[in-house]
C-alpha cells in the first residue's frame, strides 16, 4: 500500500468516536486561536492586497472570508482565511515537522464545513486527519524540507489540505488517493523572502489549503492522479529532497495523535525564538535586568536554526520589515531584555528603528549547540554577561505553548480574546468563542462562519 | 540586477510596435491553435470533473471558461481553460526549455484581457512576455527539470503567467517584480503521473497559469515578494534543482525572440515522440510497409527521453490510459507503421486493448543516442528490420511543426477546424478564426472570448 493510500484510507475510515476527548478539545482551540489571529489580521498590513484581489476578481460564493463582509467560492475564501491565518506569524507550529498545521487545517475545514452545512463534528473529525497527515509528511523528512530551502507547511500542506476537503466532500479512500496525487503538483513554497523580509511566506498556508480544497474538488469529479505521488520514483520525496521518505511515521496513524504535539504560539514571531524568548523574559524579571547592565548575550542554537533566524546576520541585526524582526533571534532577544514582553507591538513599524533596541540587538550572538534535539523539540539557551562581570543562564527544552510545557487553556482563550478584539465588538467575540469553544455540539458550521464576517 | 527584476522590467517595458510582425504572426496562430485544442478537450474525459469543480464552487465571474455557458472568476476560469487546453497533449513545446508555453500563456492573457475588456494588441504584447520569459527560465537550466522529476511546464509557467497577467492589470516593474516573487512559492508539478497515467499533468498549465494570475492580483495590492526569487540562497534554482542558473538565456531578451521556436503538435502525444512519428509515416508510406513485415523497429533516443516515454516498458508496452499511451514512443511508432496516421483516435480507449497494435509495439525497441542534440530539438531516428531482412532508416533532425520543420500556417488553421468542429458549429468556427487571424486588429478581447462559450 502506498503512502498516499495509507493516508487516504486513515481519512476516509476515521470517526468522530475514534477521536479521543483530549485531541477534540485540542482541535477547539486550535480553531479558538487560529480565528482570534485572522481576525487581528485583517487590520494589519497583508489584509488589504489580499482582500483587494478578491474584490477584483468580483468572485461572490458560499464562504466566509474572515472579517470581511463580501463572500467568495470555497478555495478563494481559503486562500484569503489562511493567509490571514499565517500573516503575524502567531499561528501554531508541529515542532517534529516543523509545519504550520492549524494554518493549513482550519480554514480549509471552515469553509468546507460552511459550504457543505455540515456540523461541528465533521468539521473537527475532518481537521483531525488534515492534523495527524501533516504532522507525518513532515516527519518523514524531519528537517530536511527548510534545510533544502523549502517551507514544510507550504509544501506538506497541500496533502493535508485535500484530506481534510476531501473528507468533508465525502470523498471515498480512492478519490481521497487521487486528490493526494493531484495535490503533489500543487505542492510548493520557498523560503526566499528570508532574503529581504518579503511577506510571500503569509501565503502559504492560505496557497497550500487552495490548493488542496481544488485537487478535493477536481477528484470528486474523477480527476486522477498518481497513488505513488509520495513514495514514486517522481514523487514528492525524491523529487522535492532528492531522498527516500521515512516512512516510520505512518505506521502510528490512528494510534498516536500528533495533533496533541502541535505547540501554541504565545509570541508572534517564528516559532524557533520562542524558547530563547522564554529564556530572556524569565532572566529579565528574575534579576530585574537593565538593558544597559547587559555586555553580551549568547544564545546556543541548533545548527538548522541559524539559517532562519540568525544569518546572514547584518540583516538580522537590522530588520527591515516586520517579517525580517520576527526572523530575527538578535532582535527577538533584544526586545525580551528591553520589554519585558513579546507581543504585536514588538515588531511595529516604530520600534524597527529603535536605536536602543537595535544596540542590544548587536550584542545578541550565537553559538551552534550540536548536541540540541532540534527538530524534536524548539529548545532554547541563553547566556548574559552582565557589565559588572556576573555570567547569568537560562534553558528551557522547548517553548512555553509546546506539548512539555503546555499553556493552559484560559491563556489561549486569552489570546483569542485580544486579538478578536482589534476587529470585533466584546458581545460578537464571546458568540464565536462560546460556538467555538462547544464546536463538537455545533449544529451548522455556517451559523459559525456568519459570526466571522464583519 | 536579479532576473526577476530583469523579466519584470522587460515585461513592462515591452511595446507592441518592438515586436516583429513575425511574431505577432506566431502569436495569432498559437492562440487559434489553443482554442481549437481547448474546445476539442471539452468533449473528452478530463472536461466533466474540471466543470464540475466550478459547478460546485457556485462561482460565477467575468471570465469566459471555453466550451462552457458559465462564467467564473479570472483564476477559476484561467485553471479550466489552461487544463482543456493541455488535455489532449496536442499543444505546443518550445524545446530547448522544453515548456508547453501556449497553454499557460494565452489562457491567462485571454482571461484577463477579458476581464479587463483591452484590446488584441495587449493580449498579444502580454503573451510575448510570457513566451520570452518561460523560454528562458527553461533554457537557464536545459533538462534538469525533467531529470530530477519536474516538470518544466508546470514549474516556470507561473513566472511567465504572473507576466501576462501582471502586464494586462498595467502593474509596473516593481510589482512584476514581486508578483514573480510570490508565484515562486506558487511553482509546482511532478512528473509522478508517468507511472501510472493518470492525469493530473494535463491541470499542470492550468494551474500554473491560476498561481501566475494570483500571484499578479496579490501584488497589484501591494502584496511582497523576493526579488532575488531566481537566483537567491532559497531561490528557484537552488531550491528545485540544487544548482545556480545559467543566466546568458536572459541576455537575449528583446533581442531574441524565442516565441518563433515553439513548435506546434501535429500529433496528439508527448513531443518527445514526433519525430519518431515522422520518421514511421515517412518509412511506412515509401514503402507500402505492411504492419505483419515489420520484424522489429530500433529507436536511437536521447537518454533524457528515456524515463518519460521508453522506460518503464512493461508499461509503455501495455498503456493503462490513453495518457499512458501519449507517453509510449513504442506504443505511438507502432500505431503510425499500423494506421498510417497520428490523430485524437490513436489514444481512444479501444484502441489501447488492439492485439495487433500492442504486438507491433512490443516489437519496438530503442538504444540511446550519446550524441543526441537533446534538448536543442527533439530528433527523431528509427530503424526498421523487415521479416524479409531488408533494413530501412529514417532520420529527423526534429518534428514537423517545430522551427528548423516549420508547418505551413494553413495546417495550423485545418488543425485548428478539426478540433474546434468537436464542440462547436462551423459558422461559430469561422467567426473565431477570422477574429484570432486578426488579433492585432480586435477592439475588444470580450467579443473574442463570448465565442468561445457553449
Amino acid at each position: 500500500m502506498t503512502l498516499a493510500r495509507r493516508l487516504a484510507e486513515f481519512a476516509a475510515a476515521l470517526r468522530f468516536e475514534d477521536i479521543p476527548p483530549a485531541v477534540v478539545a485540542s482541535v477547539r482551540l486550535r480553531a479558538l486561536d487560529i480565528l482570534g489571529i485572522a481576525l487581528a489580521a485583517t487590520t494589519a498590513e497583508t489584509a488589504p492586497s489580499v482582500l483587494g484581489a478578491l474584490e477584483g476578481w468580483g468572485a461572490s460564493g458560499d464562504c466566509t472570508v474572515i472579517g470581511a463582509k463580501r463572500t467568495a467560492p470555497a478555495p478563494l475564501a481559503i486562500l484569503a482565511n489562511g493567509t490571514l491565518a499565517h500573516s503575524l506569524d502567531f499561528d501554531d507550529t508541529h515542532a517534529t515537522s516543523i509545519t504550520h498545521a492549524s494554518a493549513v487545517v482550519v480554514p480549509v475545514a471552515l469553509a468546507l464545513g460552511e459550504a457543505g452545512a455540515l456540523d461541528g463534528r465533521a468539521l473537527i473529525t475532518a481537521a483531525v486527519a488534515g492534523y495527524e497527515a501533516i504532522a507525518r509528511l513532515g516527519m518523514a523528512a524531519p528537517g530536511a524540507f527548510h534545510a533544502r530551502g523549502w517551507h514544510a507547511t507550504a509544501v506538506c500542506g497541500p496533502f493535508a489540505a485535500a484530506l481534510v476537503a476531501g473528507r468533508l466532500e465525502r470523498l471515498d479512500a480512492d478519490r481521497l488517493t487521487a486528490a493526494l496525487g493531484i495535490a503533489g503538483s500543487f505542492a510548493s513554497g520557498v523560503l526566499e523572502h528570508l532574503e529581504d523580509g518579503s511577506w510571500v511566506k503569509r501565503v502559504h498556508p492560505g496557497w497550500a489549503g487552495h490548493a488542496g480544497a481544488i485537487a478535493s474538488a477536481l477528484a470528486r469529479g474523477g480527476f486522477t492522479g498518481p497513488a505513488t505521488i509520495l513514495d514514486g520514483r517522481f514523487g514528492f520525496y525524491r523529487t522535492f529532497l532528492g531522498a527516500e521518505p521515512d516512512v516510520r511515521p505512518f505506521a502510528t496513524l490512528g494510534h498516536e495523535w500528533e495533533t496533541l504535539a502541535i505547540g501554541f504560539k504565545p509570541y508572534p514571531c517564528c516559532h524557533y525564538n520562542h524558547a530563547y524568548l522564554d529564556c530572556a523574559l524569565d532572566l529579565r524579571h528574575e534579576h530585574a535586568l537593565a538593558p544597559e547592565a547587559i555586555a553580551a548575550v549568547e544564545c546556543r542554537v541548533p545548527a538548522g536554526q541559524v539559517p532562519i533566524v540568525c544569518e546572514p546576520r547584518a540583516a538580522k541585526l537590522r530588520p527591515r520589515t516586520a517579517y525580517d524582526a520576527q526572523f530575527s533571534l538578535p532582535y527577538s532577544v533584544a526586545s525580551a531584555l528591553l520589554d519585558g514582553r513579546i507581543d504585536l507591538h514588538t515588531y511595529a513599524p516604530a520600534r524597527l528603528t529603535d536605536a536602543r533596541r537595535l544596540a542590544l540587538a548587536e550584542r545578541v550572538t550565537h553559538v551552534i549547540d550540536p548536541d540540541s534535539p532540534f527538530p524534536r523539540g524548539f529548545p532554547g539557551w541563553v547566556r548574559v554577561r552582565l557589565s559588572d562581570g556576573r555570567l547569568l543562564e537560562a534553558r528551557a527544552p522547548d517553548g512555553r505553548g509546546s506539548v512539555s510545557r503546555p499553556l493552559p487553556a484560559a491563556a489561549i482563550v486569552d489570546k483569542f480574546r485580544d486579538n478578536a478584539g482589534r476587529a470585533l465588538a466584546p458581545a460578537r467575540i464571546g458568540e464565536i468563542e462560546r460556538a467555538v469553544l462547544a464546536l463538537d455540539t455545533l449544529a451548522d458550521v455556517r451559523s459559525l462562519a456568519a459570526l466571522c464576517r464583519a
